[in-house]
C-alpha cells in the first residue's frame, strides 16, 4: 500500500464520518422539541457538512483521479464508504441523538487533537480549522448528556436506553488497519489504540456523572465499515442523498 | 384595535414567514444537487429561523400572557399562523426554491430597510442585526436568478414554470390591515405600498436581465393570510414541526 492510497482511505474515512453524520443531524432540521435545539443541531450538521467538503475534495486530489468532493459525495456506492456504522444508526428519539453525538464528539476531538501534531499540512491545517468547532459540539452534547441522565426518570431510562443500544458501536471507531500503520509511521496521524484510552476515561467520568452506567457488552463490538460492510441503514441514507444529483449527472441546466 | 394588539399581529406576521420559509428551506437539508448548495439553503434556513426566533419572543412579550417563542411556534394552530402564502409553498424543484427565495429576499430586503427607521426599539434592533443576513440572502439568490434564467435552456423553463406558479403569491406580501395603520401612525413600521413600488422595480428587472418575463397573471392574485386563511401545505407543515413538542407538552424529560 502506498502513501497515497493510505491518506486516501484516511481522508475517505474521516470524509464520510463528518458527512454521514451532517446527513443524519440534518434530518432533525425543522424536527427538534425546541427553537433553540433545532438551530444548535443543525448547526453541528453544517460544520460537520463543511468538515466533509474539505476532507472529500482533498481526497480526491490525492487520489489524481480528478474526482470532486461532489463526485466523491454522490457517486459512490454503499460499499465504497468508509463511515463508521455509529455516526449512520438512526436518530431514533432526542437521547439517541444526544448518545451518538458525545460518543462521536470526544472521538473527533481527540483525533484532530492527535492530528494537530500531524507531518502531512492538509491534515495539520484541517484539524486546526476544526477543532474550534468540535471543541463547541463536545461541550453541548456533554451538557445534554448530564441534563438528560441527570434529570428525571423518564430521561434518564431513555438515556440508558441510548447508550446501550449504542455501545457495541463504539469499538469501531478505533479499529486500524494498513493504513493507519503506514500512516502513523510517516508521522502524519495518531494511533487510534491510544486515542481510545483517552476516550474511554472522559466518556465513563461523563456517563458516570450523568448517573448512567457503561453498558455491559459481554465483550460484543460491531465492526464491518473499514471493509465497506455496513448496517441497514447507509443505503437509505444515500438513496435519500444521492437521487438528485444523479438523476441529473450532468447538473447543466 | 390598540398600539399593543397591532404590534402583537405585526410581529407575529414578520415571525411566522421566518419560521415557516426557515421550515421549507430546512427540508432541502441533505438533498441538494451539490454539497455547496445544501449548506447555503441549510444557512439561510437558519438565519430565518434565528429571525423567528426573536420576533416570536418579542411577540409572546408585547401579548402580555407569558407565551414563549416554542409556545408560539409549537402550539397555536394553522388558523392562527399569519405568514404569507408564498413562503409555504411547496419547495418544488431547485427553480421553484430559488424564485420563492428571491421574491422573498428582496421584499424582506426592503422591509427590513424601513424597519432601520423604526420608532419602536424592538423593530430597529431586529432589522439593524438581520439586514446583513438578508443582503447576503439576496445576494445568494439573485445570482441563481440569473444562473439558472440565462442558462440552459431547461434550466430558463423551469425558472419561466417556477415564475409563473409563484407569482399570484407576491400581491399579498403588500397586503395591509388595521395594523397597519395604527403603526404607521406611530412611525413604527413602513407602508407595504411603498415598499411595493421598489420590490417591483427591483424583481422586474432582474428577470429581465435573467431573460424571464413577468408573468401576466390578468390581475389574479390570491390573499388569505392576513386572515389565517392558507393552502393546502401549512397544515403538513405544522404536522411535521409540532408533533415532537405537542406529544410531550411539558418536555420535561
Amino acid at each position: 500500500m502506498t502513501k497515497e492510497e493510505a491518506l486516501y482511505e484516511f481522508l475517505i474515512r474521516l470524509g464520510d464520518n463528518a458527512l454521514i453524520l451532517g446527513q443524519r443531524l440534518g434530518e432533525w432540521c425543522g424536527k427538534a422539541h425546541q427553537l433553540e435545539s433545532d438551530i444548535a443541531l443543525t448547526n453541528v450538521a453544517l460544520d460537520q457538512i463543511g468538515q466533509a467538503r474539505l476532507l472529500l475534495t482533498e481526497a480526491g486530489r490525492i487520489e489524481g483521479k480528478g474526482r470532486t468532493e461532489d463526485d466523491l459525495a454522490y457517486m459512490r456506492g454503499e460499499m465504497d464508504f468508509r463511515n463508521n456504522l455509529l455516526v449512520e444508526q438512526d436518530n431514533g428519539d432526542f437521547a439517541h441523538t444526544i448518545v451518538r453525538q458525545y460518543i462521536f464528539d470526544v472521538f473527533q476531538y481527540h483525533l484532530l487533537k492527535g492530528l494537530q501534531k500531524s507531518s502531512n499540512d492538509f491534515l495539520k491545517a484541517y484539524a486546526d480549522k476544526s477543532i474550534k468547532e468540535v471543541t463547541y459540539h463536545r461541550s453541548l452534547s456533554h451538557d445534554w448528556m448530564l441534563r438528560l441522565g441527570d434529570g428525571t426518570e423518564l430521561s434518564h431510562q431513555k438515556m440508558q436506553d441510548a447508550l446501550d443500544d449504542l455501545w457495541e458501536y463504539t469499538g469501531e471507531l478505533f479499529e486500524m488497519t494498513e493504513a493507519d500503520d503506514v500512516l502513523i509511521a510517516e508521522g502524519m496521524i495518531p494511533k487510534l489504540s491510544d486515542i481510545k484510552k483517552i476516550w474511554e476515561e472522559e466518556v465513563e467520568a461523563t456517563i458516570q456523572e450523568a448517573t448512567l452506567k457503561v453498558p455491559d457488552t459481554l465483550g460484543f463490538m460491531a465492526y464491518g465499515s473499514r471493509k465497506g460492510i455496513h448496517s441497514e441503514y447507509l443505503g437509505y441514507i444515500l438513496a435519500e442523498m444521492q437521487v438528485l444529483p444523479r438523476s441529473m449527472p450532468d447538473a447543466k441546466w
